[in-house]
């Protein structure tokens, strides 16, 4: 997961999704130095989350499109938002609201379940490995737990 | 966002949501080094996410335990599951799944709005200042936008 760098890197992401495209407005909204930006930038480009498009000749300079890798990040962004805005910026209150277009709200954004569509809790979800075996750990837990029966 | 350090570190709550809680089980799921594994639990801790216990004297031995703030993290971590089971992995497939008790499928996550309930696409959402007013850029492409209609 080292990929993606530091924390940053969503923020340069956030300014992206809401229309922030160029450099130098980058770095006035992201308040930070222009060696910082133009790394993180660069390592966005490279992994294929954004795209450089040149639109203007003289002097050079360039816009930052998301591709579709960096556009399927939305989710992840807003779930970092929403968990942001509840604990990071606390009493001061978030930041940033989102409107939802098809329903004209300000919204928040829940994580559901794509069958049953209720809410995503983390008691009520368990990992599991592709050929249905459960992960190690959990093998070992229900082992003692039908040890523990026996000995009842 | 620098303060959770960097990309290990969900992959470290990962493995405590999904049931690993001691020091010698994290780092043999995480295969890294003894050193970078307490540098990054101190980290968590010191930031609230997880809370060290002990459960053992001699030699004393501690578990991690997610904090409310580590739990409100989960939304967070399987926004970055999805992703990553699309972008990382791909042709490999996941490599671990999610069974929701509740409806008993092997489920995805899915972003939706609080009100409508209908997934949060980008091109459907946009930013907003809590006093109501869109962020600076979006108010320049507006007057960007006026000014071309007036034109036109």
């Amino acid at each position: 997961m080292d990929f993606l760098g530091d924390w940053w890197t969503p923020l340069v992401l956030r300014e992206v999704f809401f229309g922030t495209k160029r450099f130098d407005e980058l770095q006035s909204g992201l308040s930070i130095g222009r060696n910082v930006l133009t790394e993180r930038l660069r390592r966005l480009v490279g992994e294929g989350m954004l795209e450089r498009r040149q639109y203007q000749e003289r002097p050079p300079r360039y816009e930052y499109h998301l591709t579709e890798k960096g556009r399927d990040f939305y989710p992840v962004l807003l779930a970092m938002m929403r968990w942001g805005d509840r604990w990071l910026h606390g009493r001061k209150g978030a930041p940033i609201l989102l409107r939802h277009a098809p329903c004209g709200e300000l919204t928040k954004p829940e994580l559901v379940c794509e069958h049953c569509r209720v809410p995503l809790r983390h008691e009520e979800t368990s990992a599991e490995l592709p050929d249905g075996r459960v992960p190690d750990l959990a093998t070992r837990r229900t082992a003692a737990r039908r040890a523990r029966a026996g000995r009842s």
